[in-house]
């Protein structure tokens, strides 16, 4: 950490700082400049709040040094984690697809779409039977009967199940039928919920929260990590911006942010990250263009009767064509899909 | 909900709109302009998702009218809601004060400010003892340990406590020792824990998400109400955006916004809404001025070696001195504090 | 326009927002829901400024309907506009890309770097002569020197010139040397030089202000082309928004987005989108995939040492090697390059 | 300025960057950390464009350590400059009220307006002659025509009058009849304009842009200092967030911000900052009460028929409440109004 000083800060005071530095076990290292002092701290460990250091008379600022996140670096492990859980993986040269609807509505409804997205190209089904909603009014979801359906259409195209997990007491129960537990945006923060996860022995999805910066994410799956779970898969879904064309902003650009520092593999998620199915191909072909790792696409039967999330999934029409533009740009780039 | 369609959609599109709307138990109200037809839907409920219509044939937008919120809204209950909680009292003429560490560290601390905070007009007493971090290596709390020493504080002070809990079950344990639940700005889309506190019969302070909207921040509200509990405040304590100079960026026209739209009362967060000590004072101030029912600030009887948030809480004098002005706010605009 | 009145309007106060909407030449149709009543304005013009109805008594909300932009509408014109100047053409099938250092340093810098760009298959040279820096204590930019540097590039490379203009009164000047004015960011409302370069007779690349929303953006190439130069090239250069790890945020669902609203073509800048050059190349192949007319990109023989944007500029390698991976990008969908 | 070497950087690169730093006259220090090492330049100066050094092989990142700004800065000039024109004072004791209509729309329009914003308390006359507007087809203004009405309410009230220039052509004809002028947001960052209205010999009231960061408005403000101006008001007028209840997001920890930063007095818009007429008293109080030296607030006779921002301004009643209001708050905190 760099301790800047005020513009005339005292002896006094930058002797105070250095104190509150070598009380921290940390070595002070004095810099007069021609005009500020700037105290490094040599030694850092990431376990204690050094910001308060802040309010020490005479400090103007205190600047990090390191990334606060250790196990997720790519700086602790250098090749990228390759993520399996059934017929997915994530993090190879394949470019892995996991398809389907928002919500699990009834067991024609997400049969018929595993088989679509699956002849489509997808690896993995997705589907919601625990659905957290903004409004307490809207389908909540069909629960363990949804899971049920979910297991349903697994035995019926071998596609791996990713479907979210909101509680901690639930994870035992979604593990049991799920592959990959799925933590939303809302929950990206849910540390009780992260440790659970971590604890699982299923792969898990990480979503990014809308306004969560890289070191929030990267900490997020530091909780998971550290319980012993390897096995995740960041997703990148869009940020809150002042732009209202679309429904959240999604930032490409964090998919090659995180390829440098992290080694973890990430998905990226064109539905959320655009609100409205017309957007969903061309990002879905910028995502991979850009080195995502995986996709993943909401899907309906009947995109304009769904439950949720109807107006940014794509039918089974949609969906093909977009594969099949997807895997021409992965297949240019020396990639599979 | 009004269906926008594009320029020159064509009548059998419009027709499937009216149809699609009717399904919905709505009545369809085509109005012919002259560059676009729009269609408006008469009976509105709020329990579908009707912006799946966007996928419709034709359809440019769909534009809802209605606000997504009920019970929490003012067009349903006029006046200001008062919410009691033992020594504190938020939505009256009185502004409450809500003032304590960060984290509860140990009982000298806790008590100390206590008694300080209550002498310079603290009429509640804030302490994390369940802390949700962004970092798995930061002090994560003294837990039940830190709620028993929330309890003691309580006994020698007779101050209200404010206290985070961050899963569903700790709830019990939690409103044991606690006089309000604070929903933390991480948790206030963990919908099992709004409906967890919507049953504990304790009042609840919800912080409003760095990136939630009004209307998202107004539904969590609504989870809460459904269940029973008709004791909530808002808080409002600053959003993400592009502003570095302070931590978040606190939009006290919230407050007039919130009072004009909903009879919850609102509390404001100077400390997290600029995460500096230094700007806590002006933006206090500020806040009662713009009208707000409540204040949350974090005090520390050493702040540069508080365990957390040292860097925006402010000593015992720095906190005398910013009552003393709130005050004179207060009184100035008929109120009192 | 559709006007919601508030819950409990009063007849009085629809028959007083009828009569305004009536006032301003439209036909007032009241529609009455179950919960509110709207009045939608029929035969709405652009010019008149609608939302001060916002202030009549019992109104809650006043929504527009029709887009504010005309000429730019696809409504209007449906095919893409193809803007040709010398070298480039974008809006085809072949992506145009403009390369070139940030600012004109002197002529060997420029001219190794036009012919190296044009080497690896760059359509247009960019350079800029007058630089409007944040500080006035930065380079300021060459000014006519500049100018004639870039025409001897021109001379020996046969590529078109892009380069910034930042004021009216130097329109004509940098007209005489530059095939393509840019409008740069900061200054994209400066409606008067939009005026000025709408009247000059040369293409204008446009580029979006980082806080500029699609309406803004689409209205600043409405002041162009209403003074008759249709040659307009939207830039999307990226956004502030709250993440930190890039300097600006590239949302490239605008790129699809202004596909479907306008029929001026779109060229993506991921040199200041990002703000880093190792996220260029990737940023780079995402931009052609998600559909992108044109890419404009910083180069310079020696970024270390460039005297602005360096830590955005690519080398000639990383040039071509970006350039390579676009190109492949771009025959994968059936495009040029 | 902090360069930041990767993990395992060699010592070459180590070496190549302090070779770098000495090339710009600056002293390197190597301070070798358990995990980094990093080179503190000594002796600074703000002239270079120092990040290009994160091209350098091996580097990380590069943190500034001092503010970009000079004569703007506290550090180089302490007490608080009161700016002063005519009737109007900004940056002492006593609050400036500058308000008034958006636009001139005719001279009983404005000295109506003028005379009754005087006998509530204003100490300035505002109201735009020249009007950049977002879109071409809106009122844009009378030119001037409207500054003679401008200058006509001056003499008739006294009240010192506040207008815009939009054009570096037009500041001696708007020098000619205003008292301050006027750098509207969408100008914050338009150089040539802020180098004109430095040689003006008026005083000038600067907008923060809706997405300019504190050191971009500093920087802006230098330009016209360097030129030999030092009667600079700032401005904060709201940021472009994702919040959409309100039109910007007004951050009112701007004002103690940059009070600790720079010695220029800060004027508050509420109007703009919140863009509803219902919003904006509540926020004028909040102001003040943050510590704002000025107040700028759109008034109109008869804001819904007014030609521009009449959603945002206030009627002369609302008016005269509103600084009722804030004369309590600045009373009670010890100021004048």
């Amino acid at each position: 950490m760099i301790v800047v000083m005020k513009q005339g800060a005292s002896e006094e005071e930058v002797r105070h700082v250095s104190r509150r530095v070598e009380s921290l076990g940390l070595k002070a290292h004095v810099i007069v400049g021609t005009e500020r002092t700037v105290i490094a701290a040599i030694g850092e460990k990431r376990e204690t709040d050094k910001e308060a250091m802040e309010n020490c008379p005479g400090v103007s600022e205190v600047m990090p040094i390191l990334a606060p996140f250790k196990v997720a670096s790519r700086e602790v492990k250098d090749e990228t984690t390759v993520v399996t859980a059934g017929s997915l993986s994530v993090g190879g040269r394949r470019v892995g697809v996991i398809a389907g609807p928002c919500s699990v509505e009834n067991e024609e409804q997400l049969v018929s779409t595993a088989k679509a997205v699956k002849a489509a190209g997808a690896t993995a089904l997705r589907g919601g039977a625990f659905k957290p909603r903004t409004s307490p009014y809207s389908f909540q979801g069909l629960k363990e009967e949804g899971l049920k359906i979910l297991s349903t259409a697994r035995e019926e195209t071998g596609l791996a199940i990713v479907t979210e997990v909101v509680a901690p007491d639930d994870v035992s129960l979604v593990a049991r039928y799920a592959d990959v537990l799925q933590i939303g945006a809302r929950n990206m923060q849910n540390y009780r919920l992260l440790e659970a996860v971590g604890g699982c022995g299923r792969a898990v999805l990480l979503k990014r929260g809308p306004s969560a910066t890289m070191d929030e994410l990267l900490l997020a799956a530091e909780y998971i990590l550290n319980e012993g779970n390897p096995n995740v898969m960041l997703c990148e879904r869009g940020i809150r911006t002042f732009e209202s064309h679309t429904r959240f902003t999604l930032p490409l650009a964090s998919v090659a942010y995180l390829h440098a520092k992290t080694h973890l593999p990430v998905v990226v998620d064109p539905s959320h990250g655009t609100g409205h199915s017309y957007l969903v191909p061309q990002m879905a072909c910028a995502s991979v263009a850009a080195g995502a790792d995986g996709l993943i696409i909401e899907v309906h039967p009947n995109p304009e009767e769904a439950l949720s999330d109807g107006y940014q999934s794509l039918s089974f029409t949609q969906f093909e064509e977009t594969i099949q533009l997807c895997r021409k740009v992965a297949v240019a780039l020396d990639r599979e899909l």
